[in-house]
Order: structure tokens, then C-alpha cells, then sequence
């Protein structure tokens, strides 16, 4: 196996002779991956799953000193990385992600004679995945896009998140490592580092689609990339989401209700020092119960303790947010969890609540809209329930998650609505729940409407997001021998076909 | 109904205070069609096909008129239409294209308690559709992208062609008129004209994706437009294609084959005045049979009647490319069928064909390579077979065909290795068929490789055309009433529902 960072292993940047080898590995890797069994790479992700798991105690101890996140949170999220390769190896076992289609040649089709027409989806090629900063492990080296993209029969190049690199290495060889002995091909999975090399690999011509979590700033820089290639590639950037939450009158006019609420979104904004994609930047609560809620906020992260962010420019950031959305006309500081730098240029938090109003907040706009990368979340109080679909659709074009949370049985036509801006807004509609943590199974979207991602066309959490890294070939009638094995007559790989009937055509348009 | 064009059916351009009043229509119907039931919509798209049908012998003079398309040729276009209308009206009547996903809650799940997750699609929003030249029924104002975008529940602007302004208003009016009656909300159907405002509409942060058939040029125009804009959307443009077909020898060899092959061909380049987006503009063929080859395509041309252009444009664009591609070096005039210029500036043509060797064709790269959109084409002699495979990948990295005609039974290493090679250029593979004529089936793959296309991630023909058009949103734990019906326990529309079994998470990979 050539070393992971083309590098001899280092945490260098990859210089540019290695971005040309890496390219050139991935390309020739791309057609013999292509065509492995989705059994065989199926047992290749669980492989890659189990090693990750055999190296855990090395792995989370390499993760916590360079990321600062605590134990049970790495072990957790590493387990969590383990189940997603297995089930993206559960979701193309048995082929039917292939979508293989199959019209018979029709010499009754109501536009004239018709040939044998077989569909399938095939790997796109060589992806190149950026990784995120926040989760070391179920969005970086060996994490969702890369179990997608492997998953879909496409060679993986990882640019490695500055925040840990030595642990990215690591990731990176016990995964190349797994793959090998599965018996995938050489080049399949690589890692690359530093800023150059990830511009350079988007701009090489044999890599055909970018996937990316971090910044809306670096996310769009690199989208624009990808846009303006002589060859344009898709690029699936999940990029920043402030997650609003809206309480309803209804549910907060409950016994307990401030409590049971002000305590979970307190938890849901301190968890992992409040750097999480779904974090909720947002509390709507009616004006008649925002103080109660307000103190049940303040009095849910009284008790949270000083956690490290990631990494000093992290760090800086939220300072900078913080500055800037407390010193925002008409907003007030309910808790100033500061930010302590110590002497690495870390920074150490305790959550920081703010409040305002509608007005005040339409008035400030992105000083306080913008997402805010820490633990950060400002209450906002509204006068008038009728008023929040109009304010949610101009305030929160595009989101990840959005919130509600109604009183038992409320279904007026308002609600009706409401849930429809939010349906149109987001890619996950929450009731009564907290939007941090993600389920990882088929059902789940993490995506949303332009910020949320620069295309809500698929997910990036979740067994759907492998459609991300394919495309469709049709074969028009060819021999037997020459198909690819999923359309062919005797179907030696067992995966479902969608045949069309004999005579199917003639009767389109007589069912409705 | 408003008046399609904003302008009072006037076939002049659309004002910009009516390009702003169309997307103000269109946003407006937006939620109101997204929300109508699949069945109801399968029923309007059927009730268009009829009201075209029932048009046919007005729209066809209309076309002829404006096109120059003859008439045996635009009574099939219009058939096909209407067709695929109603394919479109299959493909969403029951409900299985929502790809609906319940994830019941599960205690039990691997990596914690997971709650009530429900998926489907739904529709993107206001789709602007940019009609093509060279199929004023198939691809254009009721064409294929506005079936599949109105079967998604997008309301559709049509952007419509200046070659045929009349025929576009009148089948806008039939079409607007036919889904007012069968009770779909206003604005979900609207044309506009010009160049001026199909770029204002392109920039509209009300319009949510872009499609377009047409030439390089313009079509990568407008997808820069679409990346760029403040918040960017999928364009999904079909540009250009040159469609190569290879000959290989053990084809080549048996009696009679080049007089079918030479026929097939002059064929396939002549129908429509080879203004197909599929004509072939390359016939590779066997050094020793290349002469036997180019005279059956000769005599093939020779009965060819003279043809009408489409429009002054095109026939301009022809001239110059038939000058470029028969003054480049080594290329020999096979047949000339030039350009006459009627008093109108309209071009009538014959088919034109020229010949070259691969070495001559590699040196003179674009010249040659570039689309002639026009009957022209170039029969192109090869000496080694071995050769074919890194010639396909390095000349024709995008197409939305390629061909490869064999013998019986040859199916060697190499000729596997070079289908795999038309596979990852190609849309459409084809064995021992002409390109032209395109199926709309649900195993149809029209789409390829840039420049074929903007995106490769959807195809332009055939029922799977409409997932172009949807995103996903998940419902966590949601109320039933607040579901959409897709999703709800009861399922009101009956539709095709992918339930995880409790404990499924429980087994990922435990079966590979």
C-alpha cells in the first residue's frame, strides 16, 4: 500500500507531486472498484468497521488530545462510525440500490418498434471527501461520505481536517489497511492534508465529486471551485445551519412545560461545547412566557462545565460571534459563559444565552442570524404566534433542522401552515424533540435548502446518501456477456430487477 | 388564467415587470401543487396530453411553419409527447416514486434510543425550463422536462425558443388551460420569452432549479448563472454530443455489413436535417474496410432529398462549422452537401460527409471533434483495434451515446474493456444500433458525461427524469395529522411505504 499521505506519513501538507500521485492512484483504482460485487465491498465496510473498532482505546486517545472532546463522546461517536459502515455494507448487499431496470425490446410500443433497454447506476469515480472538524471520527477520514462513497463502488480521497491530523493518519492507514485485506484495489483510499492539496485534488479532471462539512465560507469558496472547473463536478457541501426551535403558545402554557423545555435546550446547546451542525441557535418562545423560559434556559446551564473547543481558530471564531451577537442592538446577555483562552490558544467555554426580540432580531440580521460555531443560543421572544410562518420563512430560508413544539392535539390550520414553511425550509422537521443527535438509519435527512448545504438534492447522514456519488447507464441491446452483471438475464448476483411487462406502454395514461 | 407570456399572448419579449410577476405565480402556486395528491396530478398531465391531441392539426402547421420540420416527422413528435405525458402520469399515480421511509421509533437501537423518523420526497419548488430548438413538441414548452417537473408538483416557467414563439404560445395556452380545468391552483403553468428574461428568471431567488436543451455554449452560460447566484440551484442542462460509433472489425468482415452499416448510418445522420441532440458524428472504421464503408455511406447520403434548417441561426452555425471541419488538415471531402440560403436566410441542406484518419482527427482536436449540429459527419479510419479503448476515453469524455457495432460472438478482453470505456463516457451504450430515436421508457438513460450534460446525475428522457426535480425532508416524531399523507400510519393514497422492521438496525452487518 503506498503511504496514506503520500507523504511517508507525516503531518505535513501533501505536496504537489504527491496531489498528482494520489489523483493518479484514485483514477486507476476507479474501474476495477467499479466493478466489484456489492457483497465483496460490503464485507470490505464491515472490515473497515471492525478494525476501527479493534483500535478504539488508540484511536479515542489520539482523538481526545487533539480535539479536546471528552471520552464518553468519542466512544460513542466512534461506535457510531463503526454501525454506519455496516449499514451502508447492509444497504447495497443485496443490489437494490443498482435501481436495475429493464424495458424488453417491445415491438408493440406505441411509438414504433422498441429495443431491449437495461438501466443500472454506476459509481461516479474518484470522490474527493473533506473532512470535518467537529467529528473526528463519524465526519472525517472514516466517516458518512466516506462510507458512502465507498459504499457506491467509488476510490475515496480524504483531505484530512487540520484539527487532527494525527489522528486522520491513523484513521487513514488502519482503513487502507482493512480495505487491502478485503481484497479491494490499491488506491480505493487516501488521505491528503493541507489546504493546497485539497484545492488542487477539486481542480484535477479525474476527480468527479466533492463532498464536504465545515464553514459556509470555505464550503461555498470550494463549491465555486467545483462550479467553475472546464469539467464541472457535483459538490455536496453541508455548510452551517442555525436550527431554530419554535415553542407554540400551547406548549408552553403546560405545567412544568418551561422546565422540561428550558432544560433540554440547555443540554442541547452545550453538548460537544455547542459545535455541532445541529445545534439550536434559536429558542421562539410567546412574549407571556419568555421570562420563565428564559430562567429555565439560564438555570439548565448553570450546572454545564468549561469544555475545550477544537481548536484555536474555533476558538477565535466564537469569540469574535460572541462579541458580535451580544453587542447587537436590542439583544441582552442572559449568561456570559465567556471564553477563557489558555496558553496553547485554546479556548475553554461554558454556554452563553442571550435575548431578544422579533423586531430587535429582523433589525440585526446576519450580526445575530449567522450561525454562531460554539455554545451560543439567544431566545427569542414573539408577540404573536400568527406572525411565526411568515418570520420562518424569511428568516430561515435554509436549514438543516427546524423545531416545533406544540401542545398536545393543537392541528389548527395555522399549525398546518407553519409545519409546511418548515417542511419547505429544512431537510428534518422536529416535534417536540432536540435536533442534535443523528439518527444514522434510511429514513434520515441531514441536508436542507442553500445555506444548509450547496445542494439539498441528497443527504449526508443516513442510508440515502449514497444516490449522491452515482449515475445511470443505459445499455441498448447488447449481448448477454457484455452487461454488467446486475442486468443480465440469469442475474448471477441475485439483486432485485424492475422488468417492465410485455405491452406495459399501451396502457399509460388508462389508469387515472 | 393570466395570459402565458405576461405580455397579452404577444410574441414579443417578456417585460421585466412580467418576468417578476411570473415568478411571483409560480411561488405563489407553489406550496397549493405540492400539496395536490399524485393522483390528482397524474390526471392533469393526462388531461394536457389529450388537449394537445386534440390540437394536433393546429400545433402541427403551427410547427411546420416555424421549423421547417416535416410533417410525418412532427405528427411522431407530438405522439410522443402526449405519451410521454402520460408516462409521466404512470410514473407518479401510485405514489412509489415519494420514495416514502418509516423508521419506527426504536428503544433498542445500537447506538441509543432512536425516535419515530419518517422520509419522502417532495417537490423542489418553481422550475425554470428552457425550451430547445430542434423538438418544438418533445423538448419544448409541453416537453419532457415540464411533464417531469409538473408530475414532481414543481410549477414550471417555460422559457420558451425563439424559433417557434407561436407554436409556444399557443401549446402554453392549451397546456394552462387544460390543468386550470383539471383543477390545478394558477401559476403552476406559465411561458415566458426572450433572451433578457430568461436570465432574470434564472437569477429569481424564487426559481429553485433550471433545465435546458441546447448548445454548449449557452447552456454552461446559464449554469455558471446558476452556481453563482446568492443561493445557487441544480441546473440540469443537455448541451451537446457528437455521439461516436465504432466499427470493429469483426463487423466490419462479414458480407453485406458495410452496405448495412453505411445505409443505418446515412440514415441516422439525416433524419431531421441531423439536428439531433443523438446524430453521430463519428463512424470509426477498420483501416482495410474503410473505403468499402465510406462509399455505402456515400451512396446512403446520395437519395437524401434537400432538407430545411431550423432557423437562420443554426443554419449560420452550420455553415461555419462544415467550413472548420472540411478545411482541417487531413480531412477529405466525402460528399459536400453544402448550404444553399433561401431568400429568408433559412439554410437548406444535404448531408455532408467527410473523411479522416484517427492521427489527422487527434491533431486536429476541436476543429473536427466539436458538434457540427447539421447533417455532417466524418467516417474515420483506424488502424489498430487495440487502439479504440484510450482513443474513446481521450477524445469523448462525454456523450450521451456511444456505439460499438461487433461481430457475432466477439467478446474478447478487449472488447470488454472497451464497453466499460463507454460506460464511463456514455449515457447510452448501444450494440449494433443507430442513436437516434430515443425510447421514452423508464429504463431510458438520456443524460452523460460534461459536456453531454451539466449534471450527469439525472437523465432528460424517460420516467426517471423526475427525480431531478425533488429533495428530501424527514418528519421526527410528528403527529399524524401533521404528517403528509404519504407517511401517515393510515396512508390515505394508498402509496408504496419502506417500513424497517423493529430491531433491523440490530443486524447491520451481520449478513455480509
Amino acid at each position: 500500500m503506498p503511504t496514506p499521505t503520500g507523504s511517508g506519513g507525516a503531518a505535513g501538507p501533501t505536496a504537489a507531486d504527491d496531489v498528482e500521485a494520489l489523483a493518479g492512484r484514485a483514477a486507476a483504482s476507479s474501474r476495477a472498484f467499479a466493478q466489484t460485487a456489492p457483497r465483496d465491498r460490503a464485507r470490505a465496510l464491515v472490515a473497515v468497521g471492525d478494525a476501527l473498532a479493534a483500535a478504539a482505546d488508540e484511536l479515542i486517545d489520539l482523538a481526545m488530545a487533539e480535539t479536546g472532546l471528552a471520552r464518553p463522546r468519542l466512544t460513542g461517536e466512534l461506535k457510531r462510525t463503526v454501525v454506519q459502515l455496516k449499514l451502508f455494507a447492509e444497504t447495497i448487499v443485496d443490489g437494490a440500490y443498482l435501481d436495475a431496470r429493464i424495458d424488453p425490446a417491445d415491438p408493440e410500443f406505441a411509438l414504433g418498434a422498441r429495443p431491449d433497454l437495461r438501466r443500472t447506476l454506476v459509481p461516479l469515480g474518484p470522490v474527493l471527501n473533506y473532512a470535518g472538524s467537529n467529528f473526528p471520527f463519524a465526519f472525517s477520514v472514516a466517516g458518512g461520505d466516506t462510507a458512502a462513497a465507498l459504499a457506491a463502488g467509488c476510490p475515496v480521497i480524504v483531505k484530512g481536517h487540520p484539527g487532527h491530523p494525527q489522528l486522520s493518519i491513523r484513521t487513514a492507514a488502519i482503513v487502507a489497511e482493512a480495505l487491502a485485506v478485503a481484497g479491494m484495489p490499491d488506491g480505493v483510499f487516501q488521505l491528503a492534508l493541507g489546504q493546497e492539496a485539497g484545492v488542487a485534488l477539486l481542480k484535477d479532471d479525474r476527480i468527479r465529486a466533492g463532498s464536504f462539512t465545515g464553514s459556509l465560507r470555505a464550503g461555498r469558496f470550494l463549491a465555486d471551485v467545483a462550479a467553475a472547473r472546464p469539467r464541472p463536478i457535483p459538490f455536496f457541501g453541508e455548510l452551517g445551519s442555525v436550527n431554530p426551535v419554535f415553542v407554540f403558545p400551547s406548549a408552553a402554557a403546560g405545567a412544568g412545560a418551561a422546565a422540561t423545555i428550558g432544560a433540554g435546550f440547555a443540554a442541547s446547546i452545550s453538548g460537544s461545547a455547542g459545535q455541532l451542525c445541529t445545534k439550536p441557535g434559536f429558542l421562539f418562545v410567546p412574549a407571556e412566557s419568555a421570562a420563565e423560559l428564559t430562567r429555565a434556559v439560564a438555570s439548565g446551564v448553570a450546572g454545564v462545565p468549561e469544555q475545550r473547543m477544537l481548536n484555536p481558530q474555533i476558538a477565535s471564531g466564537f469569540v469574535a460571534r460572541q462579541h458580535t451577537v451580544l453587542g447587537a442592538d436590542g439583544v441582552s446577555t442572559v449568561v456570559d459563559g465567556g471564553t477563557r483562552l489558555d496558553g496553547d490558544e485554546q479556548g475553554w467555554v461554558t454556554p452563553t444565552v442571550a435575548s431578544t426580540t422579533v423586531a430587535a432580531l429582523s433589525a440585526a440580521g446576519s450580526a445575530v442570524l449567522d450561525e454562531a460555531f460554539g455554545p451560543l443560543s439567544v431566545v427569542v421572544a414573539y408577540d404573536d404566534v400568527s406572525e411565526l410562518a411568515a418570520l420562518a420563512a424569511e428568516l430561515f430560508p435554509g436549514n438543516l433542522t427546524s423545531t416545533v413544539f406544540l401542545g398536545e392535539g393543537d392541528e389548527s390550520a395555522l399549525v398546518h401552515e407553519f409545519v409546511s414553511v418548515l417542511s419547505e425550509t429544512s431537510g428534518r422537521v422536529l416535534f417536540g424533540g432536540w435536533p442534535t443527535g443523528v439518527a444514522v438509519t434510511p429514513a434520515m435527512q441531514h441536508g436542507g435548502p442553500y445555506p444548509a448545504t450547496t445542494s439539498d438534492s441528497g443527504t449526508s447522514v443516513g442510508s440515502a446518501a449514497i444516490t449522491r456519488f452515482l449515475r445511470a447507464v443505459t445499455y441498448q441491446d447488447a449481448p448477454q456477456p457484455l452487461l454488467p452483471p446486475q442486468l443480465r438475464d440469469d442475474n448471477p448476483w441475485n439483486v432485485p430487477q424492475t422488468i417492465s411487462p410485455p405491452g406495459a406502454s399501451a396502457t399509460w395514461g388508462a389508469l387515472v
